[in-house]
This record gives C-alpha cells, structure tokens and sequence, in this order.
C-alpha cells in the first residue's frame, strides 16, 4: 500500500501510460468494480487490507516474477501474464492443503507502460485468484527499470493441520495431481518461433494447476506435498531432502500431444515429463492405506535410503533436473 | 517462495555474487540461525509459512521499494536499506491499530549482486523486524536488471477493531505520535553532497516509526489513523477523503535541529514538518473526550466541510503536498 483511490492525475500525451495516469489514477482503475469473497474484511484502499483467518492461522508465500525472466509480452499477452503469476503464486497454497484466501500485487514498471498492459495483467490476476477462491486485496505500484510483478499470496487451512514437505515415511506412496511437461513443451514450442500446437503452448502461458487436489490430499491424510513449479524429480528432490527418504518414480504415461510434439522437435517428451516446471501440479505422498482423492494418480513410491529421486530404480541422467535462476 | 535449503553451489571468480552463490545459496544464508517469535507456525522452507492470527483475522500489506528511487547505496548501508523497507512496511501494520507479526522478502536483483550486500540487506530486516515482534517468516529471489525489494508485512489486531482512514467524525482531535520533516531534511543534506548533521541524514537512511503507538491509540478509541509515508499534509488528506471532513492543523513546533539545517539551506523547516514523507509517524483522530496515549501530541481538529486539509486555518501554499512516483 498505499492504495487509496484519489481522481487521476490527467496527462497529455503520456495520459495512455503509468506516467501519465500516476500512481493512484493505476490503483483506481485496478480496483474499481471489482467483487471481492467474503474472507476479505477489508479491501484496497487503507493502509493494510484485513482477511479472515477463520482457525487463527494464515497460511502466507510471497514469490516475484519479472520480465524477460518469468514471461515475455510477445509470447504472452498481459492478461496471460497476470494469470500465470497468480497461479504460481495460488498453487503453493493449495501445496500446503491450504485454500487460497487473498492476493496482493507488487508492482514495479517503467513510467512508459501502458495503463492498458497493467489493467490487463490486473484482469488476468482477478480472473485466477477469483477461480481460486481468492480476492485481491492490496498491492502496491512504483517506478523501476524492469516490470516485476511480486505476489504474495494468502490462505486458510480450515482446521487441518498443513502438508509439509517432511512427512513422507517409507512405505508411502507418491501421487500426482495436475500435468507436468505442457509448459516445458510449450516453452520448447515458443522458443523456436512456432505459435502451435496451442494446447501446449497456452500451458506454457497460464498454468492450470489443480486447487482443489491440495486440501483434497489434506483431507485424505497426505503426509507430504509440494507443488511442481521447478520439475518433478526437482521438487520431489526436495520431499526427498525434507523428509528424509528415497522415492523411486515411474515416468507417467506421455500424453499423445507431448510425443507429437517431441518427435516433431527432437525431444524425447518423457524428459520434459520429468524435469519440465510451470505447469504447478502437485505432487505428494500418501500411507500405503490411504484412498487416492479423485484427480491423483500414483507414479512411484517412498522407501528408506539416501534421500534421492529415483526413476524406475536408477539415477535419471536426462539432463538437469531443475531450474535455479542463478546457479550455473 | 521457494525457501528450502540445499547446499550452496560453488562458484569461482562469481562466488561472492549471488551468480557464484545461487538462489537457494543465498536463502541458506538469509534464514541460517534466525530465531523467529512465537507467532511464527511454520517458517522458511516450505512451499508456504504459516503465522498465528490469533483473533480470526489478519492484518495484510505489501510495498516495494526500487534502488535509486527508494535508496540509494553511496547514501545508506545494505543494512540501512533493509531496516528503512522493512520499518516503512512494519509502520503501515501500526497504521491500523495492529501488532506485526511477520515479514517476508521477495527480492530481485542482478546476478552480479555481492552476496554480502543481500544478506546484509537481510540483517537489517531481520533486526527491524524483530524490534517491531515480528519473524520474517519466507521469501523468494530471482534475478532481474534492477534491484527490487518487495515487502510484505502481516499483522493481528489482538480482538480490536482496526483503525481505518474513513473513521474520523467533526469535532475529533487530530494528533501525531513520531517526528516528520527529519528524512526530508536528511534527503536535502545528502542530495547536496553533505553527509551530516548525522541525526537528520540518520533519520533519511532508517526511520523510527512508533510501532507502539498504534496499537495504543486504537486501545484509546482513536476514530482514524494512517502514517505518514508521503507527508502530513498529504496523508491527513487521505484521512480527509475517506471520512468526508475538513482537518485543520497547527504546524508542529519546530525542533532545534531542524531550523538550525534549514537555516544552512536555506529552507523553512516548517515546510519539511508539513510535507516531509519517509518519517513513518503516526497521525490520528480522537473524540474529543478520548485522553491521548502517551507518545500522542495534539495538533489540529476534524470539523464538517469539504475534505481539505488547512493549515491554522488557511490552504497550505508552501509547495507540492506530498509525492505520487508518477504523477507530474
């Protein structure tokens, strides 16, 4: 914040632009009319928003997402980009068993932007928190070089005690709910210039992570979760690290449109299967007793050992298992 | 997030910069032997944390904070820059009557970064965080051309209502708990190549708002309450907006120090009192029956009228009232 909502400043020939409008006449547009759920006790437009946090704990992740890193605009268009940042942000919720709440925005963009690409990713970041269950409740906007959009978002465990990542226990079985590989396959697409197959290419622009598979896994006593935004061994490395124990994969089945597109590529479409991030499934670990909730299917197991990631019983050795945006 | 923490990567000639180090080197760093309140449920190292709110509800805020807009490293230690966007985030909780309870960082920044500059950053939030009773509880790093800090800050109401902007009713005392006009004063200093008197140029590189005071006023039924982040003029004028009424304010006595600066500048000081932001006091109303807390100060009244703000009476004409990032 601040997010109070003065008239806009009137600009001349920057009046189309972040420049022009300012700082409040942005906040105004993004908040005008919108509904928020009735978690929100109190919206934009004070120094602090107020959510309901109905069993006295707020579940809270906070993640950035800046352009030329994250999202291009000419392979995404704004209300694609605000999408995708939600659902990033909404999917490590759901990760905790947790139903998202609210959402705040961060923004910071050169004075030349564009009111209507802000409006837009605005759109976008309504149109996901809302099919999430979730209101925007505050943000912030300021000048800098480079559009970085930071996303906090909040939520509600409703009673149940949060799906960590070191709960998996020998014996246990790995479940996946959601698709991995679309947005890898997506990216590979959009990368060498093609704007199709569109199935894969617009997984690679807004996620559909599963929500409802999250506190689903909670209820049906999941001992350990974590959402695929770096790769499936990648994060299923860290349920490994956190808990403790080796977990041994099958690769899923590979969906007819990823083997198309890797044999039009040269990509063997089980790597991206395995290592591509951005799609946000989940991924957790279940008592050898538990029922499966609807939407989750088995791929491999938990077992005493050092705590790795196995495929099929042996090391994967298909490239770099995960994405760190530093480390070389 | 993500905040989970495997071994650092070793890097070469790169190994000071956050390159050499890597994202989750540096989270290692940033919440190695940190020692988190009681508030604190699940910290770092999960897809999400999770905070106690205690009465049901929880207070929400986020600000972002761009170098060479906000702070400026040849003016304000790595440290300083991370107490200052940590303080002005922590004061927006006190804004409304609430106690902080958490902080987390969404940070971007060129892979060129020194390591020792960003875990310095961390020390100061870390250290204004934890004077203010709050953990910083997770976050999330990624690389981007310009150095952005993104903050938000979670709060409890501990069972009270919260303290809005649009409370204020006529015949309400405003007062002011903390000091404005010193940053403003420090930003003159510095902007003209001075780097003392040091409590003025002190002020500019780390505030002290009066946490406390926020929570005291809402004990002592203050009817509206915001902190002064972009001057006292321009903030009882969104005290004004909200609650439809005509605020009236003696300027506050001016201190010492600052007349002496103002006099070697050759600028009234009773300008930077009124209009100075960056300070993060605390400005109030109060019935005028309602005893001022301790810490508070009369210095004006709400009264009906069209939402203005004057000064003993008057329009203030002693220059633009505030700051807008890009309004012109």
């Amino acid at each position: 914040m601040p997010t109070s909502s003065p008239p806009d400043g009137e600009g001349s020939e920057t009046s189309g632009t972040l420049a022009g409008v300012g700082e409040f006449g942005l906040i105004a547009r993004l908040t005008a009319g919108r509904v928020q759920p009735a978690s929100t006790l109190l919206g934009p437009g004070d120094d602090a928003a107020i959510v309901a946090a109905p069993d006295g704990r707020v579940v809270v992740s906070t993640d950035v997402l800046v352009e030329g890193v994250h999202f291009r605009f000419d392979w995404s268009t704004p209300e694609q980009v605000g999408r995708k940042a939600a659902a990033s942000n909404l999917a490590d919720i759901a990760a905790m068993g947790a139903v998202p709440t609210a959402l705040l925005l961060g923004l910071s963009c050169p004075e030349s932007t564009p009111i209507a690409t802000l409006t837009e990713i605005g759109d976008g970041l309504w149109a996901e928190a809302t099919a999430a269950g979730a209101g925007v409740v505050g943000g912030d906007v300021t000048s800098s070089a480079t559009l970085v959009l930071s996303i906090t978002v909040l939520g509600s465990l409703e009673g149940r005690e949060p799906v960590t990542r070191s709960g998996a226990r020998p014996g246990d079985i790995v479940a996946l709910a959601g698709r991995t590989g679309w947005a890898a396959a997506g990216w590979a697409v959009l990368a060498r210039g093609f704007r199709s197959p569109k199935v894969v290419v617009g997984a690679q622009r807004v996620p559909e992570p599963p929500y409802a598979a999250g506190p689903a896994a909670a209820v049906a006593g999941a001992t350990a979760m974590i959402d695929v935004s770096d790769g499936l061994l990648a994060d299923l490395g860290h349920i490994a690290a956190a808990s403790g124990v080796e977990i041994d994969v099958r690769p899923p089945p590979v969906p007819a449109r990823l083997a198309d597109v890797g044999a039009a590529l040269g990509v063997d479409p089980v790597h991206w299967l395995l290592t591509g991030g951005e799609d946000h499934a989940l991924v957790a670990t279940f008592p050898p007793d538990a029922g499966l909730p609807a939407g989750w299917a088995a791929i491999g197991e938990a077992r005493e050992g050092s705590p790795r990631v196995l495929v099929s019983g042996k090391p994967y050795d298909g490239g770099a298992a995960g994405w760190d945006h530093f480390a070389r």
